[in-house]
């Protein structure tokens, strides 16, 4: 599932899909279990059976206890999404940016009250304010198209050498990884890939879910796989839990279950991670993206084949 | 693709992957070819081959100048995509609250001036008002998962027996469809779902794109058929051009490549047609909500097997 733009209804929800007493145990769960009808040679079948479906969850993320945006989830992982999240939206730039995460279950979701530094918040703060300067709703379409893109200036070099985890000044930045190297084979990268596949349970039990996962230079092993019904929520899941793990992002390649387009090359980006690869097709904006950022980019990555759009030089 | 949230960045587009002067054409092409590498047995060949990807390219929606949100979709039938958006997110409740249509292209991307009603503006600028009124940046977490639901109350009788052709009154209702009856068999829609897959000329090229349709009560063809990057794109798509062309949305089903989420079937519901059907795997959201307004929903609907959700009965 997707991303829901910062909604401008308020429709009541009694009595609702989302405000049923379901909804409530869905919080806590990541499928559940119902009858459901089959067609079979174009016959209904009268008898029900059982099936499992993914469960997908309103989560709305409030930084210092303002709400900044809802999406429609996998309920799971959800303290590896926000850290994910935090970062690859130019929310944070290091993990001391955010100083607390707390989860509250209700009826109609979940609400993930994150804090995050005074100086994060006044950049964000500051951020919207521009967003809404001139009217109550927004600004000029040119002004908004820009703002689609979140990649700022690229990274200076930090003192620690790992720019996401270093100093305490927002705005995050993107990492220019044109140099560097990928740390591992092609067979390793398509090894991690077809692992990836037997892994995804969520997928197996419902086939609704798109995975995301990481695989360290040199192992040919998937890791922090993470699964949701949204493919952007799945990737930021796998780099908050590998941000949240203190891992070297940038060594290593991230993998995704799905398509790849903008929005996850500009993820991938923000993470710093120069290798990405994904199952099915990429589209143009996140190929002439992977070009600027320097991403190797692999799409229908699949058994012993895959086709590179960008950066094939690193393999 | 997906909705992008309202954006909150103002990073500057310069010398960017979507600044570039390739995204001007993007504006106008479907698709482009370009140069690959290919993997095969785990070997990068290296002689480039030919291939052609989706065109991505960002898509502003203004009312009455005012902006209202960015979406990333496929750069064609968008007065299609606009008169869908409109009525699935309960913008307008009728056809003439549609006042005027114009494309702009720019170097970013595409802005999509829409005139609406005085009377829709003021709806949709009241709900804004209504979001944004306790800080700048939103409401508090619960209220904000109350408005990820857009669905408002049924629509009552209309004079024309058409609900969302009739009364200029904001805000758009939906359908209580649980009384209509589905107007074909299931073998129809199995052979409509069929022919579909043949006729995605976009994903077949491109292998990067979703398309929805509608099946006519009495057809077995599907028409109206949309492909766009962004599933629920696409949605949008089919339901503007049958909005635009007056067919009776409600007499037929929809039909879509891709999973059915939540939004998905909110869509339907806006729109009034009773019967959804999908090739993948459908939420727990997505069927609550169906059960709830009377929709039918299909998922994993191939050849001549499919998983009926929710409402059997109709068929």
């Amino acid at each position: 599932m997707d991303k829901v733009v910062i909604p401008d209804s308020t429709a009541a929800l009694k009595g609702s899909a989302l405000a049923e007493p379901a909804a409530l145990s869905a919080a806590v769960e990541r499928s559940r279990h119902l009858r459901v009808n089959r067609v079979r040679d174009g016959i209904l079948q009268s008898q029900t059976e059982n099936d499992a479906v993914a469960v997908e969850t309103p989560v709305a993320v409030e930084f210092n206890e303002i709400n900044h945006a809802v999406m429609l989830a996998t309920p799971d992982d959800l303290e590896d999404f926000v850290w994910g999240f935090c970062l690859t939206e130019g929310i944070v730039r290091s993990s001391d940016d955010i100083r607390d995460i707390e989860q509250e279950r209700t009826a109609l979701g979940i609400i993930m009250h994150v804090q995050i530094s005074p100086a994060c918040m006044q950049f964000l703060k500051e951020r919207r304010r521009q967003m809404a300067g001139r009217t109550a709703c927004g600004l000029c379409g040119v002004e908004t198209l820009a703002a689609v893109r979140r990649l700022p200036p690229v990274a200076p070099p930090s003192r620690t050498g790992n720019a996401y985890l270093s100093v305490n000044e927002p705005p995050a930045q993107h990492h220019d990884l044109h140099a560097k190297p990928a740390g591992m084979t092609l067979v390793q990268l398509l090894q991690a890939m077809d692992a990836l596949r037997a892994q995804q349970a969520l997928h197996q039990e419902t086939g609704a879910t798109h995975a995301a996962a990481w695989v360290a230079a040199g192992s040919q092993s998937p890791s922090f796989i993470r699964e949701d019904v949204g493919r952007h929520n799945a990737l930021d899941k796998t780099i908050g839990a590998l941000l949240r793990n203190s891992q070297p992002i940038g060594q290593g390649a991230l993998l995704v279950s799905s398509r790849a387009s903008f929005e996850m090359v500009q993820k991938a980006a923000m993470a710093g991670c120069p290798v990405l690869a994904a199952v099915s097709a990429p589209t143009s904006a996140a190929i002439a993206l992977a070009e600027e950022t320097g991403i190797t980019l692999l799409g229908f990555t699949r058994g012993q084949q895959a086709t590179i759009y960008a950066h094939p030089q690193r393999f």
